[in-house]
């Protein structure tokens, strides 16, 4: 009954916070992006077909949760939010182009380059790729420079090659050799456990924490961007293309490594919950200002997709 | 007689600024692109392709040459013309691929996407972008938060879509479009002027000069960006491939509207020329200290490719 009433609680505190920050998020994207009546219109056109109205706004809420357990502005939240939304949104159109994953779908909608064409992919995502720089670098997301300087230069090795874009490198390596358990694990812990460490700790550095302050937060971050990810390739294995939006046992296909055929799915899945059981006890030192955090760490295992 | 004592006199100023630069530039790239012995390797290996031992390094020239007005730290210079680098080669990277240029050779080598693929290309080039964020958040950049936070905000809008890759979007539509004067203006201006202009405007920033006090800079910065392109679209129009390393004649065969077909290949080097000269005039204010930018401003139009 306990583990019932968890998911119930969670899901009462989680979907609000969702729905808010979609919201907020869409808002966001839609002041950003503003269409010029110039030639770049479908340049800009591309990037709001790809960052508005779609995705879970996972990163931004850690974000946002985390620097509410810190008591910043939730203006200058959203705004750091909204800079890792668009390096997240980047990877994800480049990830798609036919040179990549070569997906056709995502979100439920023609991916980027099939909307538009890739060459318009390619500069739309490394339009996002500026603009969350740009966005940092304003003071109007802190009027102090070092929590800007510290705010970027963790999100450049978040998403450069020794985080995001390296674990991409390796998720393409993995087509053509076959990893263990601790390669697969590095891999994702460098494609999609780095972003989703700065979404957290982002949180923590607008509230002035400093690095030794932020080591519970930290293990909570790595492991539920660890859960995530067995999640992800059970979705993969098991899951719905219509309810994903987007094409599924492409790693089998590929003949690629997962935790699910390393462990087995039932492994998988004992070994997601226990990350989650692991991450909320890292929050123990947080009272009742973290449970939105706590319901994002079961709603990584829970989620459809 | 005079102009011809110019440019010998240019040219005995350039020559060693441009090989020190350049084994400098090198030598950062050699220090930064470390490869690892992990399956990220080719992508490290892509960037070294990519980065090491090619290019006029033009850019950097720029950047360390205004740094040296201010007596800046030479170190410190290096590591910001490093960072505008990295987002010229990821550009040309990204640029060169077969969905935007298509192109096989880059400064007499294959492309990275002929070298390696085209995933690892585009990783590459979002890879390079990163770091050069990266580098300059780094406190060895400047100890002073508010300079590493006011590079990164010129750098980020010199190479996001209301910059350089906005320009490139521009260029695309040059090809279903024709463009008048203006536009094509613009259209260099954002695809190639921004970066050159954000080159200067770095080395005064390093030197801690207010906005008000860089006017004399951005407009040298402004007119030889414009005299760069007009030059390159002479190149284009007449040069030698074997000189240039790479393909030419692309605009015409795109049917382009390129300075050249506005307005004719004489008027084209007149308006070029002129457009040296009026950046000469800029650094009137300066002495000496000012002889390579004077050079520089002599030799984007003298340059072979």
């Amino acid at each position: 009954m306990r583990a019932d009433n968890d998911v119930a609680g969670a899901s009462l505190i989680l979907k609000p916070a969702l729905d808010r920050i979609s919201t907020e998020i869409d808002r966001q994207f839609d002041l950003l992006l503003k269409v010029p009546k110039d030639p770049r219109g479908p340049l800009y056109e591309a990037m709001r077909h790809a960052a508005i109205g779609g995705g879970k706004r996972l990163r931004p809420l850690l974000t946002v949760a985390t620097a509410e357990l810190f008591n910043v502005d939730r203006d200058r939240a959203l705004r750091v939010a909204t800079a890792i939304e668009c390096i997240h949104v980047y990877s994800l159109i480049h990830d798609d182009l036919p040179a990549m994953d070569d997906d056709d779908l995502r979100r439920g909608k023609p991916t980027v380059h099939k909307a538009f064409d890739e060459a318009t992919a390619i500069l739309a995502g490394d339009s996002l790729h500026a603009m969350a720089f740009e966005i940092l670098a304003d003071e109007a997301t802190s009027p102090d420079p070092f929590v800007r300087a510290e705010l970027m230069l963790e999100l450049a090795r978040a998403s450069g090659p020794s985080g995001m874009a390296g674990g991409q490198m390796m998720d393409l390596a993995a087509e053509h050799h076959v990893f263990d358990l601790p390669t697969v694990t590095r891999l994702q812990q460098l494609k999609t456990g780095a972003l989703i460490a700065v979404s957290v700790e982002a949180g923590a550095i607008l509230g002035r924490i400093q690095p030794e302050g932020r080591t519970a937060l930290r293990g909570y971050a790595r492991d539920i961007g660890l859960a995530f990810q067995i999640a992800d390739d059970i979705i993969d294995e098991e899951g719905d293309e219509v309810l994903a939006g987007k094409a599924l046992h492409k790693d089998a296909k590929a003949g690629k490594a997962t935790f699910v055929s390393l462990l087995g799915i039932e492994r998988a899945r004992d070994q997601a919950a226990a990350l989650v059981e692991q991450a909320v006890s890292h929050l123990h030192g947080y009272g009742r200002e973290a449970d939105v955090l706590r319901a994002v760490a079961r709603y990584v295992i829970e989620r459809d997709r």
